[in-house]
């Protein structure tokens, strides 16, 4: 089934301590598009600028990854981030944000995007993202990914969208943040109330928790002892969550066990996306390395069997 | 097969967000054996000043821990400790210790304790430990907790008491800062390089995760929409494991199966731990509660199965 992903498109400069890039293909949508093109159709809209190339992209037709809904805005720039990890690359601090073209984004989509079966709102203004959400009327499987900025400067516009999809990813503290509930199950709880059925705590280093109405579930991240660059992985944790997902079918959300193995493919994409920078790791990734990683992940969260993993 | 327990038997006075208590009973030997006597013998050794009455020592009695190691010591007061929780849970904040008796405790063993078959070195200086490490030669399965206090002031110490041991409990924190190290699966095969054959990562809320020579386990903490009190979770997840994995006989320690168990009972008795302010849940708790969260969390943690837990 077609998998629409409306996000950021930007270049970065990232500084961790294991090296940096000055400009690199980066942006909410381009790493969810990255990662959910491996298990079925996908779409990317968004904002570029005329210093967008055929370089870039290159890297996601490369993926099969269908770009006709990229708009390149004459005179614009493409959305800039600069940021810098410290050691223990948990923190991204902000040094430069420039917006370019994407501060007068107003999404106007073909209609070969607003058909798509299932959409995924990356991480933008919420009036833009409700705005998606409508010209997509048929999408029946939604996830949407927001941060503080917009719990701040847009809580009620948040919730509106929020009840208009079915999956929410959000980091712990910004599920904390938004319901203004310190227990991370009360206040999963407290957003499926909002309207979707699950909710995805991400949670950096330690994994990701899934809450649906009748189950919890947890997976660690896949432990690595190479981590070059994690920006990015939460949205290549959504692109491998929902693409994986949306490939199962309709209905594939109610599915306890598809929800599941969802976050696998999840857990397993964003730990190919930290290995290198930028979407280097995931360019040049194979179906055959995400199902040898996705056994291993396997056997090293059963309780039952034990293997070498 | 029996297993002994030394570390500290403290009053606390702890106040969180949920209420507080003036003076409980405490201590990292405490909450330790409480949890690991549902699994088999359990002696905890440790000294207590005059202050320490019948009503505490009924507590370890009503759960068949024996006390004939703890040392009443005249004119002396009970380990103090006082601490406050933030909002979230996450940290305490030390408002007070009176080490009392603790600062001249030098370990003595009773014929009993120096030949029991397990042995779990509780926080307490290092030099300490070692001592205790030399009294039970014949330990075969010895576990080691530590805190950031001995890394700083007794490194070499602590590096040299966990060259002698087979299980090294440590937060995350702890362990990269042990190591000099920020990458976690590095950082624990650093410790395993020292002596141990095994690394229980503590992370919080997050729950735990192991490292072994040839393989990687984690698990989340159980889900709770009610924690009280933090205080003694580290402990009450390193009884539950050891107690668990005494029980299992000579060599679970390189059964990679009685491993992961271990960790599940260490994940639920640590969640039961924090229900109530300090022993007073696992003070009440039943084998049968503990085998059913078990049973829950194999449940939230299986991609294989799905049912509605």
């Amino acid at each position: 089934m077609s998998l629409l992903v409306v996000g950021s498109i930007a270049f970065d400069a990232v500084t961790t301590p294991f090296g940096e890039r000055e400009r690199m293909l980066g942006g909410s949508a381009v790493h969810f598009s990255l990662a959910a093109s491996f298990f079925g159709d996908v779409r990317v809209a968004g904002p570029v600028g005329e210093d967008f190339g055929e370089a870039e992209l290159a890297v996601l037709h490369d993926r099969g990854v269908n770009t006709d809904d990229i708009e390149r805005v004459g005179g614009g720039q493409t959305f800039f981030w600069r940021g810098r990890y410290e050691h223990d690359l948990n923190t991204a601090h902000t040094e430069d944000t420039q917006l370019g073209v994407f501060g007068e984004f107003e999404p106007k989509l073909s209609a070969g995007s607003t058909g798509v079966e299932n959409l995924f709102l990356a991480n933008i203004q919420p009036d833009l993202q409700r705005q998606v959400r409508e010209q997509c009327a048929e999408a029946g499987l939604v996830g949407l990914d927001s941060m503080n900025l917009w719990i701040d400067t847009a809580r009620d516009s948040l919730v509106r969208t929020i009840a208009g999809v079915d999956l929410v990813f959000l980091n712990d503290a910004e599920i904390r943040m938004l319901t203004e509930e310190p227990n991370l199950v009360r206040a999963a709880r407290a957003i499926m109330a909002m309207g979707p059925r699950a909710v995805v705590a991400k949670q950096g280093g330690y994994g990701a928790a899934l809450f649906t109405e009748d189950g919890f579930f947890a997976l660690p991240a896949f432990p690595l002892e190479t981590v070059r660059d994690p920006t990015g992985a939460g949205d290549s944790f959504a692109g491998g969550f929902l693409g994986y997902l949306s490939a199962q079918g309709d209905g594939a959300v109610g599915d306890a066990g598809a929800l599941r193995q969802a976050m696998a493919y999840g857990t397993v994409l964003a730990s190919f996306n930290v290995e290198d920078f930028g979407t280097e790791r995931v360019g040049r990734l194979t179906r055959e390395e995400i199902d040898e990683r996705y056994a291993g992940l396997r056997a090293m969260t059963s309780l039952e069997t034990v293997s070498a993993g």
